[in-house]
């Protein structure tokens, strides 16, 4: 490994960042959109091996430069950040070199085609003193920072179960199978959501190549969690109807997110079982337990309305010039990726429950 | 085992069948009501060990008769049939003392606490020639009636996957977990609409004891079909929010039953993924695979309205009186428990994939 | 007139009230189901010029008597209350028939089938001292009740504008229009809602025979309130789709009612316009006026399940045993009749505002 | 009336339309998108009295130039056509300038402040030859293009009725009533999708200040149509839920177009009553008058995805270059402001019905 090249000095604060996208494939023009609209950055480059299709993103009217030549965009000293929006497969490579150019570096999701990789980027971000994060983009809706209050506030009580739908008629990937493609939101978000010391202990999966594409198109992975609660995912590219529904139960509320409703998005639920064993009984003496329903109000929060990218992209920049990590680090990009990596040996092996190592937690 | 008592001759069609209903508890009232509505039979007796209950379920208007011994019925020669809507534990006693007492029985889901019981019962029907049928009342609504006809009649295609959520805020039971009190209407529904040859081949199930109730109050139910399909159901007591959905993915079309939304029950989508792999090619040859995505209209078959409870008895009355098997019959009673008491021992085995024998597909 | 009987003596608390059903067609059976549910009434008579079918609502299995002769209900000493659930057009000759005998009297909506009728009926019931209550079933409902406290209760603020829609592939009366049908729901609610002090004093109504019936098939009423506010209703027996959703915008909060979504009937929304128009500002000067908006949370008040009809017949019963109005006494009904008048008057003269008098407000 | 410029020679087809957006407030960026986006333009200026104001629309990274001159935009010879998204009150002397200049014009709704000034507008582009064209948005989106064919072509069969409800917490705007404000979507889509000859002939509306901003925020209309139809439009600022939803009844079948429901914008309903008078009865023998109910399938027709200013944008290329009237020409935004005009007018008389000149249906 080279020299590491000094880590760039954060900007003052009234000065945007430089910033080059690379990858102008189905992400990448919503990071264009998204870093022209941010006054924490200046786009200098979109970078695409196809340079036609980078002109066709940026269309008949903008000064952004084009190029495919991703050396010539680390070499611009104005570039203080690249994020990456292409192939999983390509990830290693484009955030390494970047990372090694000296560039604070934003990865598309899954952080790296696996998890050795994403540890690689990970060690080479840390080593050098680089914002290594990860576009979990799901994470920075107001949905899902508001959920994130509710449950790590206390608010929900102790988490004792998560169902997440995510199914829709989807694209078929060529290279990846439902699983890698669409369980990286739902597993971020629970990354994000969980509160401290509760994490994903063991996870089993199901799933089927319903129309013979040569990879699963419906998916269902269980997850046990360290609290002894259970969260589970439903992943489907064949689904005509559109389904992007969450349930975390807690011990004293237990909330809906229905991401397709705008106009009810978050509904917390002060409705419930609750047991009281009295003390004196043994497990065993089922007949003398207490069960109470609670059934009361539901209330729906009012969300600011804030595109989920904009916030993320500011995210960035704030990680950049504190030096903190971001709220979705390339750490998170790894827990995800140990997950996935499980998931698929358990479907590799017909449904067992795997076990994650202790670092993945 | 005392000799066969003669099965009661068929009576004339014009002429209604007498019938007792044991149990007076959640689902009994349904049936009172419903015998008491149809033509084809004449209701007798209520009877139940809790008098007073029996006879605040008839109010204080009726003409039926009361009892609190079983053997006071099944003594009664007007009453050809029996219908048992008492606690599963007890279905093989009084269901057997019935078919022994040469009356045709009619049983509350689940068949029999136990594969072993649902066997000896449908054995002992079969010796002596008697219908006996299983309440799967959700095979009698309109919407399963009619996605039986789509599925078997071909209009789905192939199943390539089923999914079925029934959640809701409900009874935590004292004596079953939330699989076997819940998850019987899904296998039911899966043993009616699936063609002849396509079987349940194997089950894995998850689950959580959530709340500390000393049973599962969520669980996960994930079934290979043999046809290569996959059926999954989820199953919830602890749920806020009320669903029940099942989708069925086929080759052709693919159908979502949303049983509360009374007014689109049923949609049926000429909408999916079609994969055509040119012949020559081999399986790793993915790249060469074309895809193509069909986006058809949906259509939402009108579906007459009529009261499923009222369309089973009237099957009852119709297996009694032509000696051909219910729709619903022990075999299909028997096949559910099958998938139940394996589903149970993947459970306690932390999710493995348990084979379904022969007999049970 | 002749000698008034006197009013029976109110039973004993303990003692039920002897009841008679006169009219087993549309609403009947459901009056007669709940008057023999309910501890505070025993039904002994159901009246219909057709036997038979008086006979079958009550089935094979009840014990109550059949008749086609009034005269021998009304001649009955335990009959102390009559339900009448015939058409409109005979309420005036059978429940003041029932009054004249001394019997207290539940007639279904609309009171009458003129709005001098009604005041007949009402000036009886008042010079015999004998309840007179109108059977405007929603007003029991629990979230018209719970709409009741959160309106009189000022929780809403003033009322601002009431919106209300219903409408279904409804059946085409022969003798009434769809306005007459389905707009007393509405316009029963409106009177039992809103505060002393706010009434409707004016409506205006147009209407359509889209399908050529001979009446009109669609209608819109509006009414200017007392305070300034307007009410709007859309009745309809041609639509598809069913909708029976009434929005209530007061200057504090909103609330909307979707009686079809039974999981969350009731939604209060802190979420609105206020304008703060500066005190020394004409009212020409819009520029300055300052508007602001508020976005809180919605609050979807949990509700107890009861059935309608059930705590009528209740309040039925009250108000007969403490000889105070019923919530919906013979003088809502005549309010009802009054709105219901002016806009038939105001759809035959083309839709122009028709002034209430002062006494029916 | 200075001598007329020569209409621009169409341009060939392969050649872009040089165009300038005048306004660059709400609706202005849309424009500028999507003129940026369609190659049958070429976007050259965006031009607004604030510069700065064009300057943020624009953002940081555009070649299209700014400018606070109209002037400076109408002598650009590259220009051939004006996008006027200016307040109504500016409409007429914008667009006219524009027209003057020889520039084909496309403004947003509504047409003009008044009938008058819209009237002027439609004179000076037919006497000049140029195109003038009204932004109804909506009669571009998938959803009404399909409406128009079901209606034109006859499968709805005779319109019966059409309601409309266009209602939300909206921006109470400071120069326009609610009426002003929302009621021109629907009617120009009730003159967009109406066959030929079906017309409304009279209007009548009703409205309330509800809240003291000095005008209506809550309004009604009911349009008479030219077959004995009726057509009715709910308008709301301060409603807290957004609904959308057009119902549009015809003797053969009905639509329902929602609005909020991207899943199933479109539902086509088999369902709806049908009177069958026998010929030799007269009009009051109602006894004789058959009635029947169809209770059809539903079906939701596929819809493609395409933002609707992107289409019309098209339209608006085509219109030039061919010639032919734009789908949603100056006629039919005079035809919106007449009814706007008669609606005002029976606003201020308290609901009364006025007739539509002949010339404005």
């Amino acid at each position: 490994m080279s020299a590491l090249p000094a880590a760039p000095a954060g900007p003052p604060a009234e000065e945007p960042i430089g910033v080059a996208v690379v990858g102008a494939g189905y992400w990448g023009p919503n990071l264009v959109r998204n870093f022209q609209g941010s006054p924490s950055f200046r786009l200098h480059w979109l970078c695409d091996l196809d340079r036609s299709q980078a002109e066709r993103v940026l269309g008949g009217y903008s000064t952004v430069a084009v190029t495919d030549d991703l050396a010539e965009v680390l070499a611009d000293p104005r570039v203080g950040a690249v994020a990456v929006a292409t192939p999983a497969g390509t990830h290693l490579d484009v955030a390494a070199a970047a990372l090694r150019a000296g560039k604070h570096v934003l990865v598309e999701k899954p952080l790296a085609a696996t998890y050795a990789d994403g540890r690689e980027l990970a060690g080479e971000a840390d080593a050098r003193g680089l914002t290594l994060m990860c576009d979990h983009t799901y994470c920075y809706t107001p949905a899902v920072l508001r959920i994130r209050e509710l449950v790590r506030g206390g608010d929900l009580g102790e988490v004792q179960f998560l169902d997440s739908v995510r199914i829709n008629l989807g694209l078929v990937q060529r290279d990846i199978d439902v699983m890698w493609d669409l369980a990286p939101h739902d597993l971020s978000i629970l990354d994000f959501v969980l509160p401290d010391g509760v994490r994903p202990v063991a996870v089993a999966a199901h799933g089927a190549d319903a129309i013979g594409a040569g990879r699963s198109c419906v998916a269902y992975l269980t997850l046990r969690l360290s609290n002894g609660g259970l969260a589970h995912i439903h992943v489907n590219w064949l689904s005509p109807v559109k389904v992007r529904t969450t349930i975390i139960g807690g011990s004293k509320r237990t909330l809906v997110w229905d991401d397709l409703n705008p106009a009810q998005r978050l509904s917390v639920f002060d409705r419930g079982v609750d047991v009281a064993a009295p003390e004196e009984l043994g497990a065993d003496e089922r007949q003398q337990m207490l069960i109470s329903y609670r059934s009361g109000d539901m209330v729906a929060p009012a969300l600011p309305e804030r595109e989920a990218l904009r916030t993320m992209v500011e995210e960035f920049a704030t990680a950049i010039r504190s030096g903190r990590p971001a709220l979705t680090d390339g750490r998170s990009g790894l827990r995800v990726l140990a997950v996935l990596e499980a998931a698929s040996r358990s479907l590799a092996e017909g449904g067992v429950m795997i076990e994650l190592g202790e670092d993945d937690r």
